[in-house]
């Protein structure tokens, strides 16, 4: 399976390392980042201080839609990051992938909240496979799950906390105590918290999330702008205090029935399984036959978000093989 | 798919329905009790006071391996009650039924248990599928998810709370007070323990469980008598108390690695995933890739058992049309 890696930043270097050790089957034959392609990368280390456009193979200027057109590819893998104004570069790349034969794994949130249904219709009619797996909660295989391992159930709700650093910075505020400020602070200098941190803390990162969940899971047809979205600014200190005097605490919380569609600040339980520590990200699903389900683990990180591309690789390498449609 | 139903119980009645509702293609050919086999089951309604063996068609003494052997069928449903003595009569059934080209789903935890690698071989020898998901942790799709969502990964470590009873009255304990007699004579009234408590609270159906998990995703060979197992007979209050002083709780926990094998109360954090409320049943997974993985739900109840059933039943199924080896 001739293989195209685009995006080369954490992730993309995990996905080539997890995919070198567990599937020495696909061959990649190139890898393109910001600045050109690396044709035939071999046996680099992806984690060398050595730049992939510092060798002499570096094919300058070759970009991604490039690289797909001549390079004759099976599979792509794209990781470059979200852009959620208009999912480029990344939508293109898979818009053209889907229609010219190339199957395609992804951990690029954009594309899917962006064009879901335009995606899966492209896929339909070009007999090709789109796997999303990364894209929400990377650890935890939630839509593969509910396909291969549930496939009798309809699934009628999605609570989730899908967004690690603001988990973390609840978490900090249940337990160590502080104000937002300074909670912010300390997770800005653990690299937990983005310099400019309103793509998590307003709830934006998560409500792309729960575009995804409801268009993949409920069949839905939703957009970023139809979520009802507060983030977490407002939470203070005696917010806690008065969550904890009746063993409760406050998580940001991503919600979607067949009407709702919200991701906002919520009082929970302590007991609740969506009380998770740390970055930890938790989805519990509802269904009309297993009732109840809650799957919770790291969200983010490059290892688990590489383990969520080759793990859909490797549905996609078996159902070729098996020469079923997955 | 000609399919026998052996066993008529809860589970066996959920399973009929559920398989009705979900899966019309599934033919159910009969249901074998413990008296007799009804061929032809038709349009019967599982849930009425009508029994089985009161319809003309009933075959008096027609066993589950003379129902197999006479009935020519493709896949059998086996939903006899576990017996951890030695397994039978669901043994037999299960592996005339892998030995003479009849797939297996079952629910019954005593062959898995007792004999998991002679089911193992006879299946490979044979070429028939056998899916046991119902086994453990009913809603919850751990060895299925395994398989098919996380199939570059490596097991090595698995804990879990693995039986609701147990963990009702623990929890209870924990957040009412009281004794283990107040909270268990509850708990019987309730119908959530036996009359006969001993198979839950000494930890005998969660080594069980354990077994099945250990063998199943640490490829182990290990047996009942394998397990190191306490119950939670001698949890006080006091210890709740004391846990509860440095923010923990006591679960019965069953634990698995390459060389340990225990069922024990374990004193846990109470932001620990595997705090769950109720009846709840809760497994961590920790992978080589994947990290960390916590899943929760309800692990017994006939609708749950079911859905793991009748997930299952689909699986083989789609193998058997897609003509892949699952």
């Amino acid at each position: 399976m001739k293989t195209l890696l685009i995006g080369f930043g954490n992730v993309g270097k995990a996905t080539f390392k997890v995919l070198r050790e567990k599937m020495p089957q696909i061959e990649i034959v190139a890898i393109t980042n910001s600045k050109g392609t690396l044709i035939n990368p071999g046996e680099i280390d992806p984690f060398s201080d050595a730049k992939i456009e510092e060798f002499p193979e570096f094919q300058h200027n070759m970009t991604g839609e490039q690289a797909l057109k001549e390079l004759g590819v099976d599979l792509l893998i794209e990781t470059t990051p979200t852009n959620i104004k208009n999912a480029e570069p990344g939508l293109s790349h898979i818009r053209y992938a889907l229609s010219h034969k190339v199957d395609v794994v992804t951990s690029n949130k954009g594309p899917l909240a962006f064009d879901f249904q335009g995606l899966k219709d492209l896929q339909r009619k070009h007999n090709t496979l789109l796997r999303y797996e990364a894209t929400v909660a990377a650890s935890i295989p939630i839509f593969n799950m509910v396909e291969s391992c549930l496939p009798i159930n309809t699934v009628y709700e999605v609570h989730g906390v899908l967004n690690g650093t603001c988990n973390y910075i609840l978490w900090k505020m249940e337990n160590r105590g502080g104000d937002m400020g300074v909670i912010l602070k300390d997770a800005q200098e653990r690299g937990i918290a983005e310099t400019d941190p309103s793509a998590d803390i307003d709830g934006i990162d998560a409500a792309v999330k729960l575009v995804i969940l409801t268009n993949s899971l409920l069949n839905r047809h939703v957009r970023f702008t139809d979520v009802k979205r507060q983030g977490i600014r407002r939470i203070t200190e005696e917010a806690f205090h008065i969550a904890n005097q009746k063993n409760e605490t406050i998580r940001l919380i991503g919600s979607a029935t067949s009407e709702t569609l919200e991701v906002a600040p919520k009082v929970i339980p302590k007991t609740s399984t969506l009380n998770v520590p740390h970055t930890m990200n938790a989805v519990t699903l509802r269904f009309d036959i297993a009732k109840e389900l809650t799957l919770s683990g790291y969200g983010a990180g490059g290892m688990e978000t590489a383990n969520a591309i080759v793990n859909d690789v490797f549905r996609i390498w078996s159902s070729r093989v098996n020469n079923t449609d997955d």
